[in-house]
């Protein structure tokens, strides 16, 4: 069974070896290809970043970090970043961590969260994203080299939690009957509803 | 004369007494509030930061760092924060620096700049980055909590250099010229060039 659980000092092989490929790679995180495990896991375990890992029967098969995006008055917005090991993707390990850090995000009041930099070409992720609520609210043009030599933009996503986004249907259902009222059918502005 | 400069040891004194005010009112840059004097210059001097200073008769009015906006793949888009002492307001020290930062930013080979949170009431500002070729790419809705209490949206701004602007410019009148064969005339295109 899949369980999500705060990392610990001896998650830390590990959490490299999942980090690792990806960093090679080079094409989905903006960090530098040839980081050493040092500096990775200290990215990783950053200040002010909680760490969970995604175990199966005893095996760390995915890891996340959750952070405040900003310090100050946007300190109320939070930012991941998740890694499924290579063997374990599309097994609904990253939507199990996405779904987690919700829940966790809106347990430390945290009123929103933020993926900066969701690389284009990289489709699963922006399909999960949007399945679990984010939406694409902003495009990087040509913002990220890919290793083979092409600049792809990169979308900034962006959720509201769900208090705030029932605040906003409520909003828009509001509007929806002044706007019948009007003669504007309700239907006509489901679209604006999310 | 205004002139812009790299910032030096004996700057750090003028530095504070301008990022002081701006971060205890707290309702542009995402810090603290009650950050110390040290934290704050750690902060604007961080690894990665190069920061300069606007001078005017040998006083220092203004400053701005400039780094990578992101690491690997990504570092190729610079990111600022200007800070302008707040008796100079209004008087072209900000637009000053962030010509500078735009010339010093080409120079080091980077391709655009990103500004990741332009609080929207934050509206000279906003003024200001659109006259120099920003583009607002994305709203990021109730992110800042202004010291009133009231949640405002924050843009991110965009700007890509001027040889990347110039190709885009020429496959946007190459879609012109392809668009005015289909009986689409080239001023109703005119938008879309930047």
């Amino acid at each position: 069974m899949l369980t999500v659980r705060a990392a610990r000092a001896d998650d830390r092989e590990a959490i490299w070896a999942i980090l690792e490929p990806v960093i090679r790679a080079g094409d989905t995180y903006t960090l530098p290809r040839q980081m050493s495990r040092d500096e990775a896991l200290a990215y990783w375990n950053a200040n002010g970043h909680e760490v969970f890992v995604a175990e199966e029967d005893g095996r760390v098969i995915g890891t996340y970090f959750l952070r405040a995006n900003q310090a100050g008055g946007g300190s109320h917005v939070a930012n991941c970043g998740y890694i499924t090991a290579s063997d374990w993707r599309g097994k609904g390990v990253a939507r199990a961590m996405c779904g987690h850090s919700l829940e966790r995000a809106k347990s430390r009041g945290f009123r929103a969260m933020q993926f900066n930099f969701v690389v284009s070409s990289n489709e699963r992720a922006v399909r999960l994203w949007k399945s679990l609520g984010f939406e694409i609210v902003g495009r990087l043009r040509e913002a990220f080299l890919d290793p083979s030599g092409d600049y792809r933009d990169a979308y900034i996503m962006y959720r509201l939690c769900e208090c705030c986004r029932a605040k906003k249907r409520e909003e828009v259902s509001e509007a929806a009957v002044s706007q019948s009222r009007q003669g504007i059918s309700r239907k006509m502005l489901g679209w604006i509803t999310f």
